[in-house]
């Protein structure tokens, strides 16, 4: 029978989402309305987006789904995909999330809303577990340093192999060799890589690397047969023809194998993934690179240093090494930005938890269970191609086809490699009992193993398969911090006492221009730790992730209608890999239209830094546009460089609304020039939740946009990562987008080579965007829109008295988000913008995005999740921080002592029995009625600031760098 | 295949539990044993606990599991329950737990980890939460105060009843007049208690109530068939016969329907479950209970007041009038301890979340769905009992077979009454397709009804149930705290506020003597919040609750195991209704026996205070045994008692170890005394986490006991509730425990009442306890036990030169706690036990249990999962603040102005411009490097003391009250 009419809507569920996610209510879009002396919503959008780039409809999408029922039918797609046994391996692993970080990091908002510790005052908890993880990547592969995670194991080699080509400045090659044995995904990605960076690779058994000139090798360790290699050897003798090494390891191994760097490996990188963090189809996981002290300046991503604050106490900050050397670089060499923080601090709590003792215990399970299943094959005559193993056996001359039918019988997963070998990899799940099933699924049912006899021949005959003199000898994990919190209650503890040091969405807004730290959902968050999508490996048969692949659909489809593309890839997994991916992918069309020759990028000067560092990492010439005073693009001048460029122009990269927040009216005639001069148009998704449900990229003339769904699409920041950085592409450039040597896509060509480790990336945190896009609709998706932008207009009219705002669209509006300069401030009295952001936290507030796009400014979005009465708080605190420094600029306080540049104030400052300031304490650390009643408090005092200055969003380089 | 020899065992997981329980690891017990002087833990026992009661083997219990494979067991389990749709009301309604409660309160250890707020100071947080508890209850009933939650709404009725009995000093009756409308769950508990209150209940129509003479009586609002009453009239009809009168009321029907206050009711109380809480088979839920002004200091249970603390700041706190009055009296009428401040509070953020106008749409949509129900039966011309309803039909004259076979095809559940009536109750889950699916249900799929005509019926004909003048006019929940709150960033924001506020086990150890603060495991709480245990109802079919009765049959055989009894009944759902039902069983027993007339209960003066207001409830006379000078119970004087009282004595109530901490050598003996004159041995299980695998009750005597399962088996104290308290009897007593009027427990006698709504009380939580055995094994048990000992011995050894130690053991060892005396330190230095309680809060503690069981001492109990870390610090804290003391004692600081009666020491007091004070702010907030690294600061100043001199553990009344 029929329930469907109008009326009965008002019947069909009480949780309407779209008031949840939705800061300000009715009452209070009327008031800021009137503050801005507007009439109507629509009128300010009128008076704020070109009238000839709007949608002027709504979006074709599902009407909105209340909580209950959105996350009813994702359970119900999750029970489409099937949780079997997994043996794998190949990178991915079954492992034990421990219960107590599951519940309070994983599942904590304490910890996913918190952004990159760029703030360190209020981070150190997250810098401390930052630190916790390199220091036991340090201690497992035995390198000097390590960094704190990158995105999955493949692009860590791919930065390994670029940095080797950087570095190694004895050998005169372009060639890097890779063993014939590293992980077919790995691969897959460095041929994405080598191309662009005019790098060729040669793939060889490893055995033969001293046959070959070249700057750099690769290894994985074990190989992927499970073979233990003699690393030492191999890397002695890359040595000896000078080029550098690099070994992709198991971190697990490296509890029972000799480590990588006692070996002599330059680096060392992979998936800390079997640390504690489930499968998820692939990610999102923390990759990890370390190195010797040599290359130290060179390490990409983000390293946690210890440092001290101003009264001299140790204070842990992202010392971002790299940032400034490839500021000072001609070319970037590394796009990375987005880091995999949330899951390195959970792999480096796994290690926390267990400590050596327990991390060796596990390992050495794995290994003694492996062994067993190996003595038992040897025994019933099955060949195997690896004598070594630490958890991976390949049988070879098997009958592959028998082996699948009782596999499939055990819902068990085997690897099935093309050729006929069969892959068992073992893991912190695997007990005897599945060893059991194992010989039942290998041999069939009629042998007569004992899986108890066995391990006493293991045991008794020593059969453990690694080699002798590659067992490992040195500690590790010796650091306190890995002895004393063994039991639960003190794991609760310590991770309480760190999450309690942090400032994050749980406590204030955190108004960071380009980042969009909007809410975080419950409901959108509570899928992802569902069993049937935390234990889908990403390379199970697809029969099993159906519930994937209709959800993944799902979601491509309300992004096409969202964007205006056709098509979706959803492999990159962060901003910055989606905008190489789609370069990429305008370069290979490009060349098969047979204008490969085309290499010019323009980028406005205003552009996001990772704009330039994913050109040059496509292998284009970076050209910038130049913008004119009120912050658009120069039209003249982007008219002088399509001609001067017409015949090499590969593409522009524009930011829409730009980073300047604003709607550039001339948005179209750009795209149009630059199509006419035979380019591309990538239109970067930073600032997409400006756009959604009013304007379309791929209208108005976009060929392919990343989308950052950890800022439009309430994927959470997880404190500095993880992301995903999908893109959408116009029909033509659908075929050049990524595809995957392991899991292939349809609809790609075959030799689109892979820019991620997994075919759908960090597929297991796309519930969140499909929840969130679900339970919005298109017009709850069209007020978010609009309440960003009227949020972001609010907070411009209510500072404007106070700071002078810099750049607005012609009728006087900013986008979603709005600059204040501190210049001219700065100029009369000393304060910087560094002095405010830090006096912010006194009021309780993380700071606004410093310096960028410009230097010396702040950029303040607050999204449409903040409700007028936490924006009032905000504009309340600015504006007296403005009477803060009236009273500098009167002279009544010093300018080196004062409130402001002795901000951060902490619990030590307000110890000191003498007080000898020119205000009080009350002044100094409860500045407003907010944090008399709930203090966050700085756990250390300003921190020193020598990188200060170029403290950009999203630790990636400045444009400025670009210019010739 | 088999896979099971002993080395195996060592493959089977790394998981073990165990050591994340227990706080000492080997290291850590070899250096406490070394402190002690005692050569080994065996040798520690041995001193400890007499050898005549010592088990001398280890429980028969299956080996421990890891926590993975525990949580598939149990999810193996679980999915034996059906959740099917639910209609069958009665009491408990499907809701929508909104998500970020969920996740940030109940799944969230700073919540449920929380103790009673006694020390107010560092308990603000939930003081809140369970204050807007309470104004949601007035505001929709209409009544002039709230308490802050009971057990269920039967034994809220009970209360009621109880509370009229004594308060109505103008009937002269003992008769208490129930409506037969009332739902039969609560007329069974009212049957109960009634018995031993000497209470005659009248079970009549409502209409009838003017007919007789009666003390006071209750209807139910909505009535069980879902008739709206004119509650107005009848209460007018009572009242004119001057009893009281009490309402059972629903309380989400009371966001339409006029409140019972403005109709004139004395006592309003029920259910908050519908308001965000599963109904998890039977609970745990919040009941409340509302009365006039004039019935203030009557009402049971806690009471949250608003009052100022030493700065003149708001500050709330238990009020606890009520048990004041009680210990006045010469005898208690209720012994309510444990409440459900944790549930209590998620009903209220319910109501924050919502709002009035958020409750009244959920209201006004499962009215008007009813509606559209009634209309479409009424058409088809089906009959129905009531013509006024809001949520519950019930349908006469229909084939009830036919229906239940559709239900069953539809997977519904409906309520089937014997008489072949039929009840269908809606709630905030249904939609219109579910309304369409009951049509099919009730009426067989060829009607032709259409759910949006008969909508449109509905509306225009005004076909609501609602009987006019009946519906509510007054507004409610206008408080800004039911406003504020709308969107989910602005929910977690106030949720991790009043979190942050509250110190629990997530900062610090909770040495509360008697009350057992150890590890709530997240792997013990993981399965409490899966829909397959939230989502059933108590009286869905029994096939549908299989996962339950397994889960429920294996915890009781374990139960039976580790305490030696025969039988354990699951019913009671706290400590104290446990005593009160375990009472009950020995009076109907000896009833049985026609030794009805034994009524004599011997408690020792040591004992817990609820122990004689139990005993009061089941109408038995207290006679105090005295204790010697060692703390034991005085064997002359029992022996004298017994003789004494040998004709009526009906049981001796003991505690054991005792009070006092000590294993008391002699329990055999005392437990054979009474045996030997016809009585019967209660014992106390509270101190049962010092007996589990090491001694059992059930052996050295004991034929009944109450076990806290929120004390000695984890389920976390929840800021105040839930609590569990099953019951172990000898076979004897198996027959009179309780049973259920509405699901009948095998083995019980028919006649046997309940005590708590829910056949197996509050059955959700009975996981956590589960998990905890599963995962301990009888080994990890039995050290759980030693190291709790050996804990509190260390302890005792650390303090013993500092403050005395009362009462030990024949060898100079206490049990699992231990007493320290402050007495004589108070009489030199004016300091009291409450100044070292706040203090202990500079110092980032919670104060021990103060002035129980002595009067001027510190109870201080450490579990044995604290670490020897953390009880170290705790020591250190205690000697520092013993210094602090002698600089009093040494005059160097006044006794009216040092950092113990200043204590705790806020943020408010560092603001102070001017510090007054002997001492320094460092030494004032900041005395130990612990609380510099992470504070939890106080959120108030010391509140009044008024109530201080009584606060006792668990709210109870002492035993004092009792003497003759």
């Amino acid at each position: 029978m029929s329930t469907d009419n109008r009326r009965l809507a008002e019947l069909a569920g009480h949780d309407a989402f779209v008031h949840r996610h939705n800061g300000p209510g009715t009452a209070d879009v009327e008031a800021m309305l009137a503050t801005l002396g507007v009439e109507s919503m629509p009128a300010l959008i009128d008076k704020t987006i070109p009238a000839g780039i709007r949608l002027g409809r709504e979006l074709d999408l599902d009407p909105p789904r209340g909580e209950a029922e959105s996350l009813t039918y994702l359970k119900r797609l999750a029970r489409q995909n099937k949780v079997f046994k997994t043996y794998i391996g190949q990178g991915y692993y079954n492992t034990h999330t421990p219960a107590v970080i599951l519940r309070n990091v994983l599942e904590n908002p304490g910890w996913y809303t918190a952004y990159t510790p760029y703030q360190p005052e209020i981070a150190q908890g997250r810098l401390e577990g930052l630190l916790n993880f390199q220091q036991m990547v340090m201690d497992l592969t035995g390198m000097d340093l390590a960094n704190a995670s990158l995105l999955d194991e493949a692009t860590a080699a791919a930065e390994a192999m670029a940095l080797c080509h950087r570095a190694n400045k004895k050998v005169k090659s372009d060639r890097f060799f890779v063993a014939d044995d590293v992980f077919p995904q790995t691969l897959d990605v460095l041929r994405t890589r080598a191309a662009y960076l005019d790098i060729e690779l040669v793939v060889d058994a490893a055995e033969r690397v001293a046959e070959h000139e070249v700057f750099g090798a690769l290894f994985q360790y074990p190989g992927d047969t499970g073979r233990i290699h003699d690393l030492g050897a191999l890397i002695a003798q890359a040595s000896e023809r000078r080029a550098m090494t690099c070994v992709a390891a198991d971190l697990m191994s490296l509890a029972l194998l000799k480590e990588p760097g006692a070996l002599g490996a330059d680096i060392v990188l992979g998936n800390s993934q079997r640390f504690g963090v489930p499968m998820g189809f692939g990610g999102p996981h923390a990759a990890f690179f370390a190195a010797t002290d040599k290359l130290k300046r060179s390490i990409p991503g983000r390293i946690i240093g210890v440092s001290k604050d101003s009264r001299g106490n140790t204070a842990l900050r992202m010392a971002m090494q790299t940032r400034e050397q490839h500021i000072r670089r001609e070319k970037a060499t590394s796009n990375i930005c987005t880091a995999q923080a949330l899951l390195a601090n959970i792999a480096g709590f796994y290690a926390v938890y267990h400590g050596a003792e327990g991390i060796r215990t596990i390992a050495t399970r794995i290994h003694r269970l492996t062994s067993i299943l190996a003595e038992g094959l040897r025994r019933k005559g099955v060949a195997l191609e690896n004598t070594s193993w630490f958890d991976t056996l390949t049988l070879t001359g098997v009958d592959a086809g028998k082996i699948h039918g009782r596999a499939l019988t055990h819902e068990v997963n085997l690897r099935f490699h093309a050729d006929g070998r069969v892959g068992v990899s073992l893991d912190e799940t695997t007990t005897p009992a599945d060893v059991a099933v194992l010989f039942d699924v290998l041999l069939g049912e009629e042998h007569d193993l004992s899986v108890s006899a066995l391990d006493d021949a293991v045991i008794a005959e020593n059969l453990g398969g690694i080699p002798e003199g590659q067992t490992r000898e040195s500690a590790y994990l010796t650091h306190p911090n890995f002895t004393r919190y063994r039991s639960e209650t003190e794991m609760l503890r310590y991770l309480k006492r760190l999450e309690n040091r942090d400032l994050s969405l749980t406590h204030a807004m955190i108004p960071l221009g380009s980042c969009t730290m909007k809410l975080n959902a419950t409901s959108e968050m509570i899928p992802i730790t569902w069993p049937e999508f935390a234990n889908i490996h990403p390379f199970a048969p697809r029969d099993q992730a159906v519930g994937y692949k209709q959800m993944i659909d799902e979601l491509s489809a309300f992004l096409v209608e969202i964007t205006g593309y056709d098509h979706i890839s959803m492999q990159p997994n962060s901003g910055a890999q989606g905008e190489y991916a789609g370069l990429v992918a305008i370069r290979r069309y490009q060349a098969a239209q047979g204008q490969g020759h085309r290499d010019i990028c323009l980028i406005p000067s205003s552009a996001h830094g990772t704009n330039p560092a994913s050109a040059a990492m496509a292998h284009m010439k970076v050209v910038v546009v130049e913008c004119d005073e009120r912050g658009n693009i120069d039209i003249d001048d982007l008219r002088a460089k399509v001609e001067q460029h017409s015949e090499r122009l590969s593409a522009i990269m524009i930011t829409y609304p730009s980073t300047h927040g604003v709607f550039e009216e001339t948005v179209r005639e750009v795209c149009r020039l630059v199509h006419d001069h035979g380019g591309q148009v990538y239109i970067d998704g930073a600032n997409m939740n400006a756009q959604v449900g009013i304007t379309r990229p791929g209208d108005f003339g976009g060929d392919v946009s990343h989308l950052n769904l950890h800022k439009t699409f309430c994927i959470p920041h997880g404190g500095g990562g993880p992301g995903m950085g999908p893109i959408g592409v116009k029909a033509h450039l659908a075929p050049f987008v990524s595809n995957h040597v392991v899991t292939p896509i349809a609809g790609v060509r075959e030799d689109s080579g892979a820019v991620a480790a997994a075919a759908f990336g960090s597929a297991s945190i796309l519930p969140i965007s499909w929840a969130y896009i679900k339970m919005m609709g298109a017009r709850g998706l069209r007020e978010a829109t609009e309440l960003a932008i009227l949020n972001a207009n609010y907070i411009a009219r209510r500072l404007e008295a106070h700071y002078p705002v810099l750049y607005r669209g012609v009728n006087g509006t900013v986008a979603h988000e709005c600059i204040i300069d501190i210049r001219p401030l700065k100029a009369d009295s000393g304060i910087s913008e560094e002095d405010i952001a830090k006096r912010l936290m006194d009021y309780g507030f993380h700071a606004p995005t410093m310096s960028f796009p410009v230097p010396g400014t702040l950029m303040i979005e607050p999204t449409e999740s903040e409700s007028l009465f936490e924006i009032d708080r905000f504009c309340d605190a600015m504006i007296a921080i403005r009477e803060e420094i009236r009273r500098v600029e009167a002279g009544e306080w010093p300018q080196d002592n004062n409130p402001l540049v002795n901000a951060p104030h902490t619990m030590a400052d307000l110890m000191d029995a003498a007080w000898e300031r020119p205000y009080d304490r009350e002044l100094g650390a409860f500045p407003s009625e907010a944090v008399k009643a709930a203090k966050v408090w700085p756990a250390v005092n300003r921190v020193d600031n020598v990188f200060g200055d170029r403290n950009l969003i999203c630790s990636c380089p400045s444009i400025d760098a670009y210019r010739d």
